[in-house]
């Protein structure tokens, strides 16, 4: 869970604390809050979850950026790259303490910003929790709030050499997981049961945390954010698998539907054999578009025409992906509206998927990375469709 | 993951749906916007985590609750306790919609609320995350935005004998982790390695989750935050181990510190020894304080006064406690400032510890729950130090 282990080279984010920066001046920030989260462990390395006490990166357009902790993270946040790299300084606080006003107190005119900068917005990380915007906007009253992610969008969704290599080890961790799960019994379990099977294997085959295990059996397949339920898994019904975790700090995120036969070897449907051939040709064109330059939703409509031709596009609900990294959803969104042009390096999800209300659905995930050749798969795993008998 | 195993009764949400709308109107809110979390899993049995989609709960002081949630969710949110229980209607959104205006659009004087209403302040969950505060202050320009934990923390705080249940399954569960993890080898292994075996026991054990274990080996037992990393544990030193995961959604916490004597049976240093008795003395008179209607702060100041008198005051620099529920932090907080009046129901952790910069940490930490009696202890697995050779 830790980043100790160095994953990302200690003086990246050096770098990218100076591309932040640059960031902040071009787009008239005053400053940026960063909270813990993802965009808190991409600038300073630091890993944890936000808490009821506030962990925040402040970096003005000049002058030091400061690293707010409560006093018992402060070893922890001292052992970071960035503030071991002397790039900020870490700022602690008291349990009884006011910790939006010791923010507030860094940006009073005893800091180095100039009159007009004082005037600028602020922006903030898209994941710093409602209590501590609140308490932030209350200590600040004369500052104008805006998203952090105009800035911390353009520095995260290109990956650089190493991001991509940790995408493609979680994403070949997942795979072996997947392999794992549908090779053995399906019939019979509860969801619940295969989903607590699939987050033991995510941990087995790398992961440091299993972030979730979708396991959506016959009519729960249709709802593509089910989780698993106590149902009983039948043979002669298809099973939805999304399942994902984090592997030093970069996300996972692989789907594939499997036909679960049982032992009277009950064989699929027709309709769900060409939803599924729809499915994955879908998939198949989308991932052939994906180039650079070519707008983000470009990569949704792909997926789109193959679906409604094949007659179902009232059944594809969702967008066609999302970008990953150090969140399973993160910028650049495959969806109708996004003109982003896809660049190398950024790294996407692609997932078609047909939902027949109450009957069962059929979804292909993998993930992607986009090259100056186009695009290279990170997930090895077969997409034929999977029968399996047990 | 799901609740759909029906751990809480059914009919609680809509007693919960109830409460709480009584709480907004004696608070003078016009509405509570609950973003996906554990305010939003309390009202609804909505199992799920934030994300860039919209997820959110409009509790209007009169008229009806609307679920808003993206279109993929819809079905999932309908089979909620609340939703199917007719205490909240599910509002859909497409991928290319704009999810705060239709959160606006649900308080526009269509609906039915009275003009003093419309004006007055609207609370937003804790958690919920600054891209979505941003977006809904700017579709709702004229009104006042609040932490609605003034209403949801007299709601959660006090839990019922379902919760207090949930709490003392999970809490075994994590004893026996404790229990399983100490009685193996640790000198020699990583503090990640042993993390990870610790992460999947939690889940051996029947949580759903594994949401923390931290391994503070020596000098890193001193930093209470610290995770686990590449440092290898030798023998002769002390292991700070605090881990915890979510079971039926309902979080344990635990922490033991152990002493590593390897196979020479190096024995732990007398000055160790005596820190170790001080922080068990402390976490005893701060569990023998609990009763109802002690102020918080007294838990607190009990363990604070034995670990002072003892001389290592300034080495306990952390509250003593925090509630827990479907959260790890959550209200009551046991910390000096804090006067909230314990009550019947309350559960929250008793961890005193002491921590030597650069040498090591001691840290014991319980699960309680306040009963009329006194506490009851959730945790069950031996206070005793241990020292093991392997």
């Amino acid at each position: 869970m830790s980043d100790t282990s160095r994953n990302i080279p200690d003086q990246r984010y050096g770098e990218r604390l100076a591309a932040c920066r640059e960031a902040i001046v071009e787009r008239g920030f005053a400053a940026l809050f960063v909270g813990a989260g993802p965009d808190l462990r991409y600038l300073t390395g630091f890993v944890g979850e936000p808490m009821e006490r506030l962990t925040l990166l402040v970096v003005p357009r000049e002058g030091p950026a400061s690293f707010v902790v409560p006093h018992l993270e402060a070893q922890k946040a001292g052992t970071t790259a960035l503030v071991a790299g002397g790039h900020a300084e870490v700022v602690s606080f008291e349990e009884t303490d006011d910790a939006a006003a010791v923010v507030a107190g860094l940006l009073s005119p005893r800091r180095p910003v100039s009159g007009e900068a004082a005037r600028q917005q602020i922006g903030l990380s898209d994941r710093l929790w409602a209590i501590h915007v609140l308490q932030l906007q209350a200590a600040l009253p004369d500052r104008r709030f805006e998203p952090a992610s105009v800035v911390m969008r353009d520095l995260r969704q290109v990956k650089d050499a190493d991001e991509a290599r940790l995408l493609a080890r979680a994403a070949q961790a997942a795979d072996r997981t997947m392999d794992g799960i549908t090779a053995g019994r399906l019939v019979g379990r509860t969801e619940a049961e295969v989903s607590l099977e699939i987050r033991r294997r995510l941990l087995d085959e790398g992961h440091d945390l299993a972030d979730f295990a979708i396991v959506g059996s016959g009519p729960n397949g249709a709802s593509p954010h089910h989780d698993a339920s106590e149902r009983v898994i039948a043979a002669g019904e298809p099973i939805v698998l999304d399942l994902g975790g984090t592997l030093a700090g970069y996300v996972s995120d692989t789907t594939r539907t499997v036909w679960v036969a049982g032992d009277a070897g009950i064989q699929p449907e027709a309709e769900f054999r060409h939803a599924y051939d729809l499915v994955r040709e879908a998939q198949a064109q989308a991932t052939a578009a994906v180039t650079p330059g070519v707008p983000a939703e470009a990569i949704d409509a792909a997926a789109r025409a193959v679906i409604a031709a094949g007659g179902y596009g009232e059944f594809f609900t969702h967008r066609v992906g999302h970008g990953i990294g150090l969140e399973v959803h993160e910028d650049p969104y495959m969806v109708a509206g996004n003109a982003t042009p896809l660049r190398p390096g950024m790294a996407f999800s692609v997932e078609p998927g047909i939902s027949l209300p109450g009957r069962w659905g059929v979804r292909l995930e993998n993930i992607v990375l986009c090259t100056a050749d186009g695009a290279t798969v990170l997930n090895r795993s077969s997409l034929d469709l999977r029968v399996v008998h047990g």
